[in-house]
């Protein structure tokens, strides 16, 4: 029997007769010789079956083979330089274990099909090569960013996703009957129980889906995203910039390093993921303002950035870029007011290049009991929800801060990806809860 | 200015003047010296304050200093041997950041607290040794489920929470409405989506909260709980079962090399944990009935385990038993039958030793189309909900299977808890939303 391997362990059977099992992803005819491409989830792999090596019966069956039939190869590992993964497989035998029917074709073939339809086959579109990158690719940021922290000093502390009360407003919360009597809310971030959680461990960081109940219908919107959040005691906003810029650091670096040959499926420019190098550029709100009046933005000092804003502000930089100091009025009251100037909040947002805008925003939080519930009232905010929340300020409290990372932006952005939908396996948006 | 250290960095850091900002845990007084126990996050650092080395208001600062009052101590580090991490501190200078007043003292103190006392004070509670314990193995267990799983060819595919259909019945599902017209539950496994992430990508893995509305209020429940599922193209039941074992043997061996401070505050005998090793015991339904009845169980052929059988079932071994071919009729709908025998499935149960029962269980899927929808339509499930389901046996399919493992059981059989509300941050339960 021979030995079963991926396509992936190719490299290390070279000369060998192996068994390869998988799925049709394409097939060339050229006369005598048909060259399936065969998929096993773990890479491509070009076949050559020739006729005159071949039983009669079984070389009509290769050749007759449909697409995303599944099969069991069995031959002999050659090196080939012209092939995609640098080898190819001589045919010796073949299983079919289903043959997809003419009758009953695979829907998606190589021609084009519209977003919808395959969002409609997202159960399917995820086994090409484009989304199988993509896919590949998140999976390199979510293990870089848990390995950057777990080698860094923070506890892992998921937060939970039932919430009694809402973090940042009730409008766009989605909302669970829990039980007979209660209502529960679906955490739209952990950052609260974070804090919590700091108090505890000094360092800690979740990291989990989170939703959001918005009406937008955008390129940048999920209703459900994941998104990491790392929470520090005796930090300072200073402190917080630090761990974003190193992380990020780390991230592109790890994907540079494991994640080549899916950037280029991706046809993705390395060069602009290799000039993400420290120092990101450091600009205060109030610079940020001038630059976008000086081009052309209707922005007024106290408003929030639009995307076409985020998308001029990046365009003067080849890396991620640091915005601190935003109004407090526009940020969310758990904010620390700059001593100096208590009309900006220690709150710092990071944009990506190219136009994918925030994909981090985090700061200092307010950790002076009396502001805290002066601020819970002024937010009118239902203080008893709070009372577990304003005990982290009565027993010891320190100056603390973090952020938090979208995950499905920040791939969108490494892989150059137009819409947010193809990062996640199943998107769910606005008019999408299918498949 | 003296370097900032934390406390387990102070083994780098013998006979030097640190900095160490934390929380007071405790204080022991002896006339003229005080002993502040310092805690801040990564360890415990026992302080000495000699009168006179110190100011006089400086020294009365310290010995009036009260429980989790927030400091930042100056001082030398010093091996001892009777110190619990090896080393003291031998106070120079000490800040007090907050001091907690008598008047409002911490709410959790030496004595004894009742249960909801302590649940309702769970963003304070995390603060002690024990609670501090298990968090960080929980920690470890899911980095080692991780890595065990990136380090064997697994690709990490996140599945929805929203989702419309349900897995495996409605009762104990969360409703969510999501946007107008539209009903959304919270997902009670991915294995569904797991199924065609498997054929897109040969093995994948996913790891997320999961929901069960159960009205049911054991020590085993929580309403919110994670949950890490593995799924396999071109496996069968043995291999089920050789990853399932492997898998829990990387994480005990990786939580005894790493975690035994942990489980030492935990009183865990460690020996119980030592002897997991290979092989697990396999033995079938048929078997374990027979041993169930000659141990006084009322149990019938056909009948599923209760919480007593699987106690007396797995007090016959010393490490986690694997039992497989449960009778079909009591398994999902998805379970693949035993060709010999299609009255059982090819299914598996691992249960953990000392009477933490099921933690896993898995099996091989039905791959065949029409046994799959005979079987849709039997358990008189909305077929038209499952047609992408189909579409997985439509084209290409494979024999396939895999497992789920709620990690809050598996951390409360490792760290030997009576209850499984202590394994999460801020667990869920029936009548449990708060904090």
């Amino acid at each position: 029997m021979p030995t079963r391997i991926t396509i992936s362990e190719a490299v290390r059977h070279e000369a060998e007769t192996v068994e390869i099992a998988g799925w049709l992803y394409n097939i060339r005819k050229s006369g005598k010789i048909v060259f399936p491409l065969l998929r096993d989830g773990t890479g491509l792999m070009q076949c050559v079956a020739v006729k005159s090596a071949l039983p009669e019966a079984l070389f009509e069956t290769i050749k007759n083979l449909t697409q995303e039939s599944s099969i069991v190869v069995t031959g002999k590992i050659r090196a080939d330089a012209r092939a995609a993964g640098g080898f190819e497989m001589d045919v010796e035998n073949l299983e079919v274990v289903q043959r997809v029917p003419e009758s009953d074709p695979y829907p998606i073939t190589p021609k084009e099909h519209g977003t919808e339809f395959l969002m409609d086959h997202r159960h399917l579109w995820l086994r090409s090569q484009r989304q199988h990158a993509i896919i590949r690719v998140r999976h390199a940021v979510i293990k870089a960013v848990r390995d950057y922290f777990d080698s860094h000093g923070f506890t892992l502390v998921d937060t939970p996703i039932f919430t009694p009360a809402a973090c940042e407003g009730t409008t766009t919360l989605f909302e669970v009957n829990y039980f007979e009597d209660e209502k529960a809310y679906l955490t739209q971030s952990g950052q609260l129980y974070n804090e919590a959680n700091a108090m505890a461990f000094g360092k800690v960081y979740c990291f989990g889906p989170t939703f959001r109940a918005e009406k937008s219908k955008t390129r940048r919107h999920l209703t459900e995203f994941w998104m990491v959040e790392p929470e520090m005691a005796y930090a300072d906003l200073e402190e917080v910039k630090r761990v974003a810029e190193e992380m990020l650091l780390f991230i592109t670096a790890r994907v540079l390093e494991t994640r080549r040959e899916e950037l280029k499926v991706l046809e993705r420019d390395v060069a602009k993921l290799e000039s993400v190098q420290s120092p990101f550029p450091r600009i205060g709100y109030d610079e940020a303002v001038k630059i976008l009046q000086a081009n052309g933005s209707e922005i007024q000092w106290g408003g929030d950035f639009g995307g076409t804003d985020e998308t001029i502000l990046t365009q003067q930089f080849d890396r991620p870029i640091m915005v601190d100091r935003f109004p407090s009025a526009i940020k969310a009251f758990y904010m620390a007011p700059d001593p100096d100037r208590p009309e900006v909040a220690l709150g710092v947002d990071v944009l990506a290049p190219e136009g994918y805008g925030e994909i981090i925003g985090g700061g200092q939080r307010v950790h002076d009991p009396e502001l805290l519930l002066r601020r819970i009232e002024e937010h009118q905010l239902p203080k008893e929800a709070f009372n577990w929340y304003l005990d982290l300020r009565k027993y010891g409290t320190v100056p603390h801060g973090g952020f938090g990372m979208g995950i499905e932006r920040c791939v969108a952005w490494i892989c150059g990806l137009e819409h947010i939908r193809e990062t996640i396996a199943f998107p769910r948006m606005l008019y999408r809860l299918r498949p």
